[in-house]
């Protein structure tokens, strides 16, 4: 047989998408898994197509034109600890002896991004080219085409261009894969994504609970989310919630979304967003909302426990209908814009101290197709960021701005409703929050500062003098 | 002269006050600092004391009485990554060829806890004792009486315990030291301790800010925050904030708080919190806001831009005095008390993974004094941990359930005004939005698992059937 134009390592559900994904655009690929009984299965239900499978990664390498394209679908765990291994080192480790100068190889795993660059240097110093890249769009996207974020040199980058572009989702005809920026730019921008994706399904569960609490049905909320998704909130998240409210369980006959059981997982991107976040002083409180959320979910039983032996209000939302939806709509789509603002502040800042240089707009625009937060929306941030590349923070271009002055008195509305009726919205309430301290000319941090200096010495700046001019006063003293 | 009982290497402030601490219980202490001229001056100006101060490691060192004990305050800057290296290790490299087998090094800095258990390894390996202790209450504590929360070998911990008893603070005859656990045990508590603080002082200031708004004067809060000193609230924290709203700017007359510029700085330890709590799928929602509040304080350049660009309402608070000021008493109490267990079940969950065998009961008796958050409300956390030492989180001991249902009526008028008025109170909402999570049955993640299973195929629970056994639904398919 010839030679393959690409090489896929790892066959789980994605990786066999993948494949059927490039082989479609017309490249042929070979394929290895660590099983070979998988390898078989895959190939033989696939005999028409110009696919070859192998149970030696040295016969799997050789069958691959050079210079070689070799993708690895393999899960990482390795997370900020830099010292940490895992299952990609193992491919690498036994890939390398059998690769040759030029080869390239890629991670389309979700991989934090300190691995990236540290494998990429490893191997790029043997003389190999290294790309970590995003994948977004789950099974359907690998199959269909997803939203690509490659992180990586030029070089490598122009290596894979073609496929990449081919196997792309497509939006009005621009594939939905640009190269983001050197070394972990990719996996860095990815893991981001998949933070943002967590921010806009808990705001998505919080409006179906304020709804629920209202007392409307789940089949009145599959009508209101199909209208959602036909306006200015049109995206995939909102078209898959409103089909997912019409089903019904096939036992009880009941919705279906009424027999799942409340209990969230959560994986190592979430998290990471977070730790990244905080050790890069950014705030994205609405993403970390929605990561508590999904912990908090995950303490069912504590929850059970504690549910009988603690107060709360009745429940009582006697809005009309129309005014509610139409409030819950507006409070969403502020928040979810709170929620972006932020995600994009943290990539700037990261990229910025990366020196990735990075186009935040060109990032918006790949997210448009493919992936799981794919949305109308998104061509307002990549114009926004048209308008302007050095925004500030994404709130302050004219077209969100008119969106956050002119929704934030039923986001309030909605968000105090909550409070009043006990009904947990920490998302909506986090947006909330940004949002008025980030218009706050004041905050009270001048009292915390004066504290600081009482207990610990750490002086004060005066609003009426120069920054960085600092005071200290000699407080009095206190007993006990 | 003769062998000293004590060495400290480090004679910035905080190492100044705690050798003349040391020295007041009558131990005979040697001194050395990187810089010698601050030797000199240090020791010139205690001549009356036992204080010898060295210009060499060596000789200081030699000065000491075997088996040495010799405490480092050096600025630790080393964090999650367990690779790094700083001041701290550059100190221990130098003493190592010094001290003689069966000699205890003691770090009193806020070091992140893995590179204690790293050193501790390191110099345990050697013949040589190690501890990392936490050390609070600023620069007062250290020279009067701190709160030590010590780690290490029980070896070692028997080794120190007499001085640190005896220059420990003291509340009722009881000194505020114990050995907290093993290896890094005693670093992370305190780390989580400044968490806990940072929680402290944001809700402090978001109750200073709603009486501002209110149009409640310095002097007015002055002595509302006296008077809650009387009460349930009596604290540190409390005290001095009432102290600050007396003193008047010399320059304008004015409130000096109100000179102040509302820009806070956040140390290593509240971040380091905030990671540790991701790391490990504990959620601190209070003490996160708290440290995204300084975040958001420190970005004032922005916030200056924004302020007149977004649009808020104009506030309006037309409850009587008396009554605003019962109700904010009553939701600080109530979020102080989410603070304190989201810190606890941290500090519970990861001594449990260490097997830090750690008590919570203790922990809490030795905050009553000398540091920063001590409280008269830290006696009811002992209790409850003696009425049950395996409580699963501090809201269900039956005082503080008591409280949280006493107070959420209020908890919630407050956190809904702050709402409706546009005043950030994040940590308030927070610590609501967490009660009222964790006291749901049902939490809207039921949808997120569907979701989940519609793009990716994650699978989801039911809840009429065994946890554990896994469903997934063919959901229809969509476009675009």
């Amino acid at each position: 047989m010839s030679k393959s134009d690409f090489g896929l390592i790892g066959l789980a559900v994605m990786g066999q998408n993948l494949v059927l994904n490039v082989e479609s655009r017309g490249y042929s690929v070979s394929v290895f898994n660590r099983t070979t009984s998988v390898t078989d299965e895959f190939v033989a239900a696939h005999s028409d197509k110009k696919i070859q499978g192998f149970a030696s990664l040295a016969d799997f390498v050789a069958s691959i034109e050079r210079p070689r394209k070799i993708m690895m679908l393999v899960k990482s765990k390795a997370g900020a600890d830099p010292s940490e291994r895992d299952a990609v080192d193992a491919v690498i480790e036994s890939l390398v002896p059998l690769l040759e100068p030029g080869d390239l190889v890629i991670d389309g795993g979700n991989t934090y991004f300190i691995h990236t660059e540290r494998r990429a240097k490893e191997l790029e110093a043997k003389g190999f080219l290294y790309i970590g890249t995003g994948v977004s769009g789950g099974e359907e996207g690998a199959r269909k085409g997803p939203s690509i974020m490659p992180g990586g040199s030029e070089q490598a980058w122009k290596m894979i261009q073609p496929i990449f572009e081919a196997i792309s989702a497509k939006v009005n005809g621009d594939p939905c894969v640009t190269h983001i920026g050197k070394g972990g730019a990719g996996n860095y921008v990815k893991m981001v994504h998949n933070g943002i994706e967590y921010g806009d399904m808990q705001l998505i569960c919080e409006a179906y609970q304020i709804f629920k609490t209202a007392g409307i049905t789940t089949d009145e909320m599959a009508q209101i989310f199909d209208q959602w998704n036909q306006g200015e909130l049109e995206s995939y998240l909102i078209q898959i919630t409103s089909k997912i409210f019409t089903i019904k369980d096939e036992i009880t006959g009941q919705p279906l979304v009424e027999q799942i059981l409340d209990r969230a997982g959560q994986k190592g991107t979430g998290r990471w967003t977070v730790q990244s976040a905080a050790e890069n002083a950014v705030v994205i409180s609405t993403i970390n909302a929605a990561v508590e959320a999904r912990i908090l979910s995950s303490m069912r039983d504590q929850r059970l426990v504690a549910a009988p032996q603690f107060s709360g209000p009745e429940p009582k939302i006697d809005l009309p209908k129309d005014v509610l939806v139409q409030k819950v709509h507006d409070a969403l789509y502020a928040s979810k814009i709170i929620s972006y603002a932020q995600g994009l502040d943290l990539i700037k800042k990261v990229g910025e101290a990366h020196g990735w240089d990075l186009k935040l707009g060109s990032i918006a625009r790949i997210w448009r197709g493919g992936c799981i937060i794919r949305a109308r929306f998104l061509n307002r941030i990549t114009e926004a960021y048209e308008r302007n590349s050095d925004l500030v923070n994404l709130m302050l271009d004219p077209f969100f701005k008119d969106i956050l002055n002119k929704n934030q008195e039923s986001w309030r509305e909605i968000v105090s409703l909550g409070v009043l009726n006990g009904i947990p919205m920490p998302a909506f309430s986090a947006s909330l929050g940004y949002y008025d301290s980030y218009r706050s000319a004041r905050l009270p941090a001048n009292l915390l500062q004066a504290q600081r200096d009482f207990f610990g010495a750490h002086t004060y700046e005066r609003l009426d003098r120069p920054e960085g001019e600092f005071f200290h006063t000699e407080w009095p003293e206190v007993i006990g």
